[in-house]
């Protein structure tokens, strides 16, 4: 498989070793830091086949860490992967893996650098490391967010049940122009949900935050999933959005959401406050506390 | 696990963010290259337990990736660990994995950056990457040796049924004292074995070779194996010594040898030649052609 990827590699101007030595080597920018992230899929855990395709995996794979970077405001340069392959995956699945995580490098501008395959008698467990550069100043983190900032989150929620964790689109250069629009205080990726995670950063920053449930933009895929809980619910508590949720000055959120510098959508859904509670405005002006987790027996 | 190891976590100074945000950052040189190694261990491929204990591979699955920094003459600088986790593995023997890759980072000064454990119904899986520094100049590469050129090697080959493969110590200041000599041309370190490794530096850089048998540095661990090969047998078709094979000037590898930088054996043991045939004078002066996989049949 090494030969075959080999094969395969795209040249990449940054790339000056590539696989076939001991190390990759990267000419590398001008930076004060270097961004690292790092993920593991594993068969059964975080995919199941068929339901997902060996591209969707290879996909996958990449995507996750490029939305932990876009999370930091950072710009992806590198990823090396390291497969364990399966006998059955040997082959043609193999090569399909892979082409799904060549396609997303290549769409997104990262050199391939290298990788380790090897044989398992378990199930495929696929991990992948990119690195890239910090945004001028240093990476967003999730501590910054202060009383008063706009929550604002890009795309829509809730989608991930109907495959959307498969497909989806890391938001490199969303969050490069949210740094670039300044006061961005604070930014994580959706993965646990938004819920949860909203709570890794509130809890980062030593703030709380009041959500508006009216202003929580919907996947309307979730419809589908016909599992008799709301469109609400599932934005709330489903993982593996992938979007940006970030904590923003409300000067610049309100020019931000006027006149959007991107096409996604970007949505101010709330306000950080004062002390460390998240609780939701409901449409009948209720006020809900929004735990981390079993959030459907508040409101469902 | 995250929890556990974020609160056994050395600081180290170039780490301004380490885990629990969306990607670890880490303060970089001023460097035009980057390197990148990657190796995944996977149980009952790579090691059997008990045979291995839970600190060694820890210590095996970091090691491994600075002996390919090591063989580019590079200087690692970062680390992160996936681990996909029977669940036999979780607790105690999860945390004596990652004390012994913890120890080795600290004895290297690595800095151990961010992770991701996941859990498995299969084998225990085991990724790590590491990024470094290339020398000034750039990397060295397996592809730059010269006829005439010496063959030296570092400490003793043929160790690794000894359990060496498991305890060895990745060779990161001997190569940068042997870049700092000059007139190093290539280098690789011997994973696959003494044979198949030189081969491949050889084919690399589309030269041949002669090495001297007397000349081996053979490990005294290797009569234990007790399987009725010779040392010399051991020492040229085993892998996963982890010295360094390097391609030196003869002027500098003359003063190397009279004079080393370093404690650890340093030794000629053959020369670059024309052509593209790897061969070995025996005590009795025959000459051998040392193919890269089956020597045992030639002079076993």
């Amino acid at each position: 498989m090494i030969d075959w990827i080999r094969r395969q590699a795209d040249p990449h101007p940054r790339l000056e070793v590539g696989i076939g030595d001991d190390a990759a080597s990267v000419s590398w920018p001008d930076t004060d830091s270097t961004l690292i992230a790092v993920d593991m899929l594993v068969e059964g855990v975080h995919f199941r086949c068929p339901e997902a395709t060996p591209e969707q995996i290879g996909r996958k794979s990449l995507a996750v860490n490029l939305s932990d970077i876009a999370a930091m405001a950072g710009r992806p340069i590198a990823a090396v992967v390291s497969v364990a392959l399966p006998r059955s995956w040997h082959g043609e699945p193999a090569q399909r893996l892979h082409s799904g995580l060549t396609d997303l490098a290549r769409e997104t501008g990262v050199a391939l650098a290298g990788g380790d395959t090897t044989s398992t008698d378990g199930p495929l467990v696929i991990s992948v490391t990119v690195i890239g550069e910090s945004p001028p100043g240093g990476p967003v983190l999730r501590s910054g967010a202060q009383p008063g900032d706009r929550v604002l989150v890009t795309g829509h929620l809730g989608g991930s049940l109907d495959g959307h964790h498969l497909d989806f689109t890391p938001r490199l250069s969303e969050a490069v122009a949210l740094f670039e629009a300044g006061g961005l205080h604070a930014m994580i990726d959706i993965s646990d949900g938004l819920a949860t995670d909203l709570h890794h950063l509130l809890y980062a920053s030593g703030v709380g935050a009041r959500l508006i449930a009216a202003h929580i933009p919907l996947n309307q895929l979730t419809e589908r999933a016909g599992d008799g809980r709301t469109r609400l619910a599932h934005a709330i508590a489903d993982g593996e959005d992938f979007e940006l949720l970030a904590a923003v000055t409300p000067d610049v959120a309100a020019r931000l959401i006027a006149d959007p510098p991107f096409a996604t959508p970007l949505t101010d859904i709330g306000q950080i406050v004062e002390g460390s509670d998240l609780d939701m405005l409901m449409p009948d002006d209720r006020v809900v506390p929004l735990p981390p987790l079993g959030f459907e027996h508040e409101v469902g």
